[in-house]
């Protein structure tokens, strides 16, 4: 069979499938704004929810009422009609039609025993819920899907009854007929052998796939499904879901395009794959697991000192070119890499360091101690720049601090506790000792320190906290344990991240903060040129200032 | 041919291969714990580091001459001999003698754009740092292992070389040779037909199998190479490793013994994968995900009514038993669950309630409000469960809280901030204010709460914090975002795990500290008897406290 470039159609159900993972909770607007992402991303179906099962769902659809799809097909998703009832008079039918969508998918029943057991009811009774209910949501709506739910192990404990169930739904005008492997223990090897019969026995019918991560072959399985010739792949963004999460979209589609010769989504839409997964994370509010395949920041990021040397030399220790998917390579500073690293991080920031001089080693060592001490650059890449600056003494600081204190106070009485945060600083050899209250400690000192600094540096104004993010580490010496906090700020045109750590979370959030500020400033009152004139480092030049750093307080240093 | 009850060698590489991941830092100290634990589970290549490369790597090797392994062999991994130079004059090639280790590994080149541009020999001279390299180790250890670097990308670029890579090594006296897909791009399709073909070229060989997970199928290109005849598969421990990952051991072997009739590791191993797992994690210092496939928290916990629901009928919707890999199935409470998902919840907990009484009602009303302002109980069993207590008005408070003040402050000498915190509580109408200075705020609050109440109650001395977990929630309102604080504490039997959420870090870990020290209480102080005698809840019985709750901070109220 010649499938070269055969379309694959791609099915999300990260608003419905997806939301069902455990810590993940969309509002209505988070799930339109997904839509319209998904929909501009080029997926040919949304499964938006389920209305006869989630009072959020309705809305969701009604919301969708105003929002013109361009590509997707909005689909609602329900189950057959009840035992003994006709469609017609089931509520929850009728809220899959009320919901306006244009593409409705029913589960049903496909195991044996389920049907006895689950769902209490004859095995032919079954294939008429199934039968009718399809036949009944085709008369108003053009697209009809049905999943058979438990279809692989349903097909291993009676074969000829699963394929009875298929075959009812076909017959009865279902559009496509996904096999699920529900609960996610079937292998590839197994999933492609029952996927090769079913189409032997309904060759005519437009075959989907839905698997689960449980036995971490999801991605597997339905890639080779494809290859047994199905003809949709269904799963969610980043592979949320129950349990160990649905099938993840996002190798599905690069693996489609870039390894399997099969046409998906619209011709473009790969490159905006990165963005797309980080989006869904950021209104997930999840943090971004960093090794996701393709779009994961470690996801070509090279550590090892024989692999970073060999990228840099040109090798190719890449699967695919990064920028296809809208990923970039990382090379990364750590304990295990050569100064190879060191140099091409450095390069990166503009400085030509020479990876076998003395201030090479020097760095090395100070990154050392400081990740033996708990630092950790990933993520914070303007810190690690501030860093790099600092020990090679290449700025002059905007500003020196003398202390801080934060208070946090509750009475019995009151609602919600106070916090009071004072700063003392000098800058250019003036003292400011200033006070602000906050939402919290990060909130409170970072008001007090902008409050010290912005008339010397009007340009804090621009500067804004974006997010941050806290981390207990070393965590086995209970309240001992370390704490890394990391903050995102902007100044509206670039976002930066910034980390401190201490065994104390005020510290630790304080010297994040700072750094982030001393970032800021730097750019904005071009305290180093480094973007722009990059310096060969033998000895200092007269072009960059020599005071070596006075900071005295202890962040990152 | 007849793979039943095929023994399937399994080798770790996490202490080497899964060191290189971002964010992972092995001491020695962890490397030997953690190779201990290795053994123990059944593994038959534990391979350590890589003397010739890393000095930590010597020390661990030096200090594994004290530790007798009592399954694994311990191995050095390491390359093929440099280029024009005789293996014994290679210090690195030194190295791996010298390890003391029973077997050594060793990575060569198989890709001929590889062998030209990176390492920048003849295709000959590389045959022969091969072939060489394996003869003359075979010389001074029992097993000699070949990895073949790149290997599916060489067999498709030039199949005869790469095969000549492997002949050589064979003949040579390597035990076996591995197959690496080193940038984890290779499809198990693809994997399995290219085993297939090695197999015939050289049926008399032993093969391994060495997977990375960029293309999200690791464990599956692994699993197809055993399908073909490869007789060992490498992989870590929950799949660290560079970028996206090594292959994941975990459900490597649970795939292999439970759903393809393979032997491995020990008769009873399988049972201790979950501890295993969970084991890496905490010497790692890596927070676990909790949707890994079968160890996960997640893995076998169930959140849609429709699935809970089935559950607790009876009907299978796991694809194997939890505990025949150490796991525990769960039922989580949300708003997508039904009345079931809490009765469930209370069942556990020895409540009986009755999942259509107002009670349940008005508890799911309670639990969806905590949820809507960013409480999340998954994690937190005991705050959940004295979430109950408390709405359905089952014990006493051992205290009442007046109020707390919580002070950080570093003057600029200083090396370190001081943190104090002062604590007023009341208990049995007595009125205590107290103060303690600790590392941080968590600590310094444990610190004078515990002073306030140990007079009252001294089985506080027997519990303790061992662990806590900061989480922003919201990040998007920047740093008025919500923090959740999680707490770990234990009595020497049992550990529970409590939460507090607040715009305030420092209010934030004081309510799940509060909780924390409330549950220990009330387990210690017998405040109420869940566990033993469940009370069925029609009417407030008389064998049960009636005051209702009077804890008059805000802590999950």
């Amino acid at each position: 069979m010649n499938q070269q470039k055969r379309r694959i159609e791609i099915y999300d159900t990260t608003l419905r499938d997806g939301s069902q993972g455990e810590g993940i909770s969309f509002s209505v607007e988070d799930k339109v704004r997904i839509a319209r992402r998904l929909d501009e991303f080029g997926v040919d179906f949304i499964e938006g929810g389920w209305p006869g099962s989630n009072p959020k769902d309705v809305a969701f659809f009604e919301q969708m009422r105003e929002v013109k799809l361009r590509h997707a097909l909005l689909t609602a998703f329900g189950s057959t009609r009840r035992a003994g009832v006709r469609p017609e008079e089931d509520p929850q039918i009728r809220s899959l039609i009320d919901s306006g969508a244009s593409a409705i998918t029913i589960v049903g029943k496909s195991w044996d025993a389920h049907v006895i057991h689950a769902l209490r009811v004859s095995l032919e009774e079954n294939l008429a819920m199934i039968a009718e209910s399809v036949a009944y949501l085709k008369q108003h709506v053009p697209m009809v899907l049905y999943d058979a739910e438990h279809f692989f192990d349903g097909y291993r404990a009676n074969p000829a009854y699963a394929l009875r169930c298929l075959q009812v739904a076909f017959e009865a005008g279902a559009d496509r007929i996904v096999l699920c492997d529900t609960n996610g223990g079937s292998l590839p090897q197994s999933i492609a052998a029952i996927v090769r019969e079913v189409r032997q026995a309904l060759p005519e019918a437009q075959l989907g796939i839905h698997t689960h991560n449980d036995s971490a072959c999801a991605v597997a399985g339905a890639l080779a499904a494809v290859e047994e010739g199905a003809m949709q792949v269904q799963g969610t963004i980043n592979g949320y879901g129950e349990r160990c999460g649905n099938c993840d979209l996002v190798p599905v589609v690069a693996a489609l395009r870039f390894k399997m010769g099969y046409e998906c989504l619209l011709p473009d839409s790969l490159r905006h794959l990165t963005a797309l997964s980080q989006y869904v994370d950021e209104i997930a509010n999840i943090a971004p697991d960093t090794r996701r395949p393709y779009v994961g920041r470690s996801a070509f990021a090279h550590k090892g000192g024989l692999h970073a040397d060999a990228v840099l030399k040109g090798a190719s220790y890449e699967h695919i070119h990064p920028e296809a998917v809208g990923n970039t390579r990382r090379l990364l500073v750590s304990e295990l890499a050569g100064s190879s690293s060191i140099a091409g991080k450095a390069a990166e920031f503009g400085i030509r360091l020479d990876k076998k001089s003395p201030e090479a080693r020097h760095l090395m060592q100070v990154v050392a101690e400081h990740e033996h001490a708990g630092y950790s650059y990933e993520g914070a890449e303007a810190s690690f720049e501030l860093l790099l600056l600092r020990t090679l003494g290449l700025y002059k600081p905007p500003f020196t601090l003398k202390g801080f204190r934060c208070i946090t106070e509750k009475r019995g009485t009151d609602k919600q506790p106070i916090t009071e945060a004072t700063v003392k600083v000098e800058v250019n050899g003036q003292e400011r000792l200033t006070v602000a209250e906050g939402d919290g400690p990060v909130h409170a000192l970072d008001g007090a320190l902008r409050q010290a600094l912005l008339e010397f540096y009007p340009a804090l104004e621009r500067i804004k906290l974006t997010d941050f993010k806290v981390r207990v580490i070393n965590g086995r010496a209970g309240t001992a344990a370390k704490v890394r906090v990391m903050i995102d700020s902007t100044d509206g045109e670039q976002t930066w991240s910034t980390v401190g750590v201490s065994e104390n979370v005020i510290e630790a959030s304080w010297l994040a903060l700072v750094d982030s500020v001393v970032y800021g400033l730097i750019r904005s009152e071009r305290l180093y040129e480094a973007l722009s004139r990059p310096p060969v480092l033998t000895e200092k030049t007269s072009s960059v200032p020599t005071s070596s750093p006075s900071v005295s307080e202890s962040a990152a240093s």
